[in-house]
Formats: C-alpha cells, sequence, structure tokens
C-alpha cells in the first residue's frame, strides 16, 4: 500500500509529485536533494520539528513573515527566490536589524520541473549569502495542478536589534527629509515585461537586492539615534510607504517632484501601461527619513555603497495634515493618494 | 487611476479582491477590520514592516515554520485556522520550548468570501488563546481565481527553551519506552470524511488541540533531563514519525500491535479507504520516548491532563538496524516502512 519502490525515487527527480509533500521518503529525498545542499547549515541540520539557538545578551529580536507568489516566477534581474530572501531581510533591515535567520515555507504545484525548484532554491543561497543570512528551517506542501501557480515561497525573519536603535513609523517629525536610495519603478517594470500578454519589453532589469548592508552602514556610521524610519517600498510603491508613514506620525509629507530618481525607462513603461511610478513596486531601495541637519551625513555615508550610489533627498516632513503631496518645478502640487489595491497584482 | 471611492470600501466586504492583496487601503481594511480585532496585541500593533521583542536572558529561542493547504477547509472538529495554530505550537512544544509567538502568512484566492476568512481568522484567534501565543507579524497575499484552493496560511512559531532542556530525535536510545498520548488516526478521516468525492461519514473529529500545556508539564514535572524525544505524529502519522527517530538515534524500534490505540471508527475508515491507521496524520498526539524506568511517572503526569487521559506506552527502542517493527499478539511481527508519499494528501 506504501510505495517503497527505488525506481520511484529514482524516476521521480524531473516533475513534482503529490507525494513530496506528504513527509514520507519523497519529501524526505526532495530536502536531502534539493534543500540541504543549497541551505546545509549546522542549525537546519539539527533536522527537528523546529530550530533552537542562542540568542545575544541586551539584543531586541525583531521578526517579520512574507509570502511571495510573483508571477512569472522568473524575470530579468531576478527571481521569487531572491525576492523571498531579500523581501524579508529587507524588512528586517528597515526595522534596524541585523538579519540573522530565515525560514522557508514552499507551496508547490504537482507537475512543477525540479529543476525550476532547484533554480529558485540556488537563487535563495546566493541571496541569503549576499545578505549574510541563513535559512534554518523550512516546509514544503504540494498541492495539486491547478492549485498553485508553479510556487509560492513563504520567508519568515528573524534579526537582532543592537540597543539604542528604534526605528518606526511614527518617529517621522517636522524638519527631517525624506532620502531614496536608488531609481524607482524597475522591479515592476521588469516584471511586467516578462507577462506575455502585456506584449512590451523593456531594458530594464529588477532592482531586487538585500538593503542590509546600507542600514546597518547608516546605524553604525553615526547616526543611529538620528534614524527615524526606514522603509523599503514594495508593494504599492512609494507613494504608499509614505502615505502610511505620514498616517503613523500624523505629519504630511511634501515631495519634489524634480527630485524623484525615475529613470526614462521607467517614465515611458509606465505611460503606456497607464501607471503612475511613485506606486510601481520597489525590491532593493530604501527610503530613510531622519532629521534635516543629518541628511548631508546620511547621503555621504549611503553614497559610499553600490545600492545607495545614487542617494537623493526626495522630500520633506512638514506640520499639516497625514497626507503625501509633490511639488511640480512650476510651483504647482497635487496629493500623491493611498492606492486603493495594487496596479499591478502579483509583483511580488 | 486609484480608485478611492469610498463606495467600493464599502462594498468589498462580500469578497476577495485582487486589490485586497495589494498593500493599499484595501489591505489595510483587511487588516483592520478582519486581522487587527481577531489578533490585536501590543507586539502586533507595532505596525511596522516586522515586530521587535525582548528575549529572556538564558533561554534559546526555537523556530519553526509549516505552511497549511488542508483540503477541505473546515472539516469536523477543526479548520485550516486551527491547524495553523496548533501546528506550529506543537512543533515548537515538541522541541520542548514554551511557544510564544507567531507569525501568519495568508495566500487568498480571488473571490473567497470574507466570511469565510473572517471564520478561520476567529479560529486561529481561538486556538491562539488555547496554546496561550500570540500573533504579532502578518502577510497577505491574493492570487487570482484558481491559481489557489480557497486559502492556505504559513504560521512561523518562535518559542523559549528552558535551560536544561534537550530534546532530539537522535537522542532515543536502547531502554526507552515510546509513550503515545492518545487515540490514533482521527484528524486524516475526519478530513477524509469531508472531501465530496469519497462519499463516507464518520463520527469522527480531528483530534486538532495545543500539545503545549501537556509537554510543559512533563518537562516541569521533573522530567525536563529525562524526555529524549517529543514529536507530533502529523503528515505521514505515526509510522513516518517513528521511521524518522529510528533513523535519526540509529536504533530499531518495536510496537506492541495490541498496544496501539487505534479507535475502531478509524479502523473501519481505514479498511474502507484501504490505508493503515498507522499513517495517518494526527494533530493533537504526542510521541514521547525516554527511559523506561520513567514511564510509570511520565504516564502519571500525562494522564492528568484531558489531552493525555489515556496515554499508554505503545513501544520500545531496542539496539539494532533503524527500523520500526510491529509485534502481534501471535507473536510475529512486520516492519513498519517509512512511505513513499502521502497516503492522503493535504490533510495538514
Amino acid at each position: 500500500m506504501i510505495n517503497t519502490n527505488c525506481q520511484i525515487l529514482h524516476n521521480s527527480s524531473d516533475r513534482i509529485l503529490m507525494g513530496h509533500g506528504g513527509g514520507g521518503r519523497l519529501t524526505r529525498q526532495l530536502i536531502e536533494e534539493v534543500f540541504y545542499p543549497a541551505f546545509g547549515n549546522p542549525l537546519l541540520a539539527q533536522s527537528h520539528d523546529g530550530c533552537v539557538f542562542d540568542v545575544e545578551e541586551g539584543y531586541k529580536l525583531a521578526v517579520t513573515t512574507d509570502s511571495f507568489v510573483v508571477s512569472p516566477v522568473f524575470f530579468p534581474g531576478g527571481d521569487i527566490g531572491h525576492l523571498a530572501v531579500n523581501g524579508s531581510v529587507n524588512d528586517l533591515a528597515c526595522c534596524g536589524a541585523r538579519p540573522l535567520y530565515l525560514t522557508a515555507g514552499f507551496i508547490l504545484e504537482e507537475g512543477l520541473p525540479v529543476d525550476t525548484l532547484r533554480k529558485v532554491v540556488a537563487s535563495m543561497r546566493r541571496a541569503a549569502g549576499m545578505a549574510g543570512v541563513r535559512i534554518i528551517a523550512g516546509d514544503t506542501k504540494v498541492v495539486e495542478r491547478g492549485r498553485c501557480d508553479a510556487l509560492y515561497i513563504n520567508t519568515t525573519g528573524i534579526g537582532l536589534v543592537p540597543p539604542g536603535v528604534r526605528i518606526a513609523p511614527e518617529r517621522a517629525r517636522e524638519g527631517d527629509v525624506v532620502i531614496c536610495s536608488g531609481p524607482i519603478g524597475a522591479h515592476g517594470v521588469a516584471v511586467m515585461s516578462e507577462r506575455e500578454s502585456l506584449g512590451f519589453s523593456t531594458s530594464l532589469r529588477s532592482d531586487t537586492a538585500p538593503l542590509n548592508h546600507l542600514t546597518a552602514c547608516l546605524l553604525e556610521g553615526g547616526l543611529k539615534a538620528e534614524v527615524h524610519v526606514m522603509r523599503d517600498p514594495t508593494r504599492g510603491g512609494v507613494a504608499t510607504a509614505l502615505n502610511e508613514i505620514a498616517l503613523a506620525a500624523s505629519v504630511h509629507i511634501a515631495l519634489e517632484e524634480d527630485s524623484l530618481p525615475i529613470p526614462e525607462a521607467v517614465t515611458a513603461a509606465a505611460d503606456m501601461l497607464g501607471l503612475d511610478p511613485l506606486y510601481i513596486a520597489n525590491e532593493g531601495i530604501l527610503l530613510v527619513i531622519l532629521p534635516g541637519e543629518c541628511a548631508a551625513e546620511a547621503l555621504g555615508i549611503m553614497r559610499g555603497r553600490p545600492e545607495g550610489r545614487e542617494a537623493a533627498v526626495i522630500g520633506r516632513v512638514e506640520a499639516g495634515r497625514p497626507s503625501v503631496r509633490i511639488r511640480t518645478p512650476f510651483g504647482g502640487s497635487r496629493v500623491v493618494d493611498m492606492p486603493m489595491g495594487e496596479q499591478l497584482p502579483r509583483i511580488c
């Protein structure tokens, strides 16, 4: 009744079978042949129901969770695996935490080529290496064909917040500036260009990248107490991130249209798709809010790293009704509202 | 371009829209109307990218992750929400940890009735209350109709392991006994009975329950150093759990057929479905492996709690090739092998 024929084990490596999610030999084989070789580390090798580790004294723990359902799975500049690692790494970094560990929960569609899974897992390994985090626990479920779209990944990140760091959206206040670390809109446009139904191409690549080295430089470079807010503007883009901060801190945020780092290729694609670049998802840029008098120092630190090379002040925090507004070079202005939903679904 | 018409907000409460996963107003509305009221606590209310908290000195941290894709979502005795909480709580408990926090990642199918989500979330709240854990971070994604089966949930659990506790599958050793806390097979059969295609009914209800109070009683009741292994035999059932332990510890495990607590209703359903109860998933029973001389004390402690009332010794750990065998009352025996995949897919 339980098939233990070894032929099946050896022939099963080309497609995901329902049995790969069953917790038996096939699951074990997947773990041993795909996940352990990619993620292997002593904590993961505990091979228990969970993973146990020490915490440095005096540190607070930061935890974040995110599921990734991006479609298509591979796109210019990245893939779902890269996003799944960087997404949780960046959420931790934006809490002021040093990311340490990730868990990875896979939901696989029956029939998924195991090679696709291998590629995604290899990409997660590379991204984890770049960010300096380890994957310490995992889980795999398989659902029937048509009950998933290739694969979905949940990552939960755990990091340590050093003493004295207190980053929170409600800390934004009048007199602060808003710094953006790099060009806006590349990720969303790169993913859309891979959707066959849209029939357009672009030279843009996703900006997916870990931000924790950049945030660490800022916090360890003497601005630990000065950085009020850090945020990676993913789903919903810069507009949504800043609206959330304005609401949390009860402040007004004024952006200067001229200073927004929107690449021409993003503007062109956004025009064609009827989108506003400010609402397009990014996966590798950082918004930093801190007192105006610290702006020059922060820009100096950020521009010293490749991922912050193009850092610039894009706006200011002012007293006023919680809202976000863009000032045009001609003296006009327009409200940048919180979007209802998503311009581009399944972008991360 | 971004629709901010309030009518849409107010009329959107009956079905999940793609926009509910977009990180904008609809996502916010879902969080504020569905998730916060159910899970509200000061850590969750940090409303940041992640959640930051202190860790007691001297404790180790335990982390576990699990995705839940059970079909159907509601079944006799439980639902996906209950499973999602208890699954991670029990994995932590089986590491000897005191479960503290859960993260919750939802993947929702477009068109899912919001009422279904509310019911699941309410069930998670009740389960979290029973287990004494808090949900401290969450994430929601929405995928198009037909790219999910109603909803999938990932939970990642974080707990504290008290000093002196060291529970691990490789600690099973010759002379240990295997205790099972209660009846085997109810969960899997209860879920199957709800699958219309199978056309059978049963009086059985899922055994889904938190095990952390039971494990705490054992560890705090004087057996902290004696308990070698604890395991909740979910996917793959008792057979898979014991095979994994036999392999990790390089021991043989001998079960006594007579002592296996298999309810008649499970045997009847298993016969009809062509299944072996030992491979059927359980969600509320605990296997404990500890030295034979501690068995009476452990049974006394376990039987003092409702979820351990029927605790009994079901087998012994012996020297020998890593394997599991059942001895019949007539002197015969048969190997209980590791299953290839899953007898019953999507059972958790």
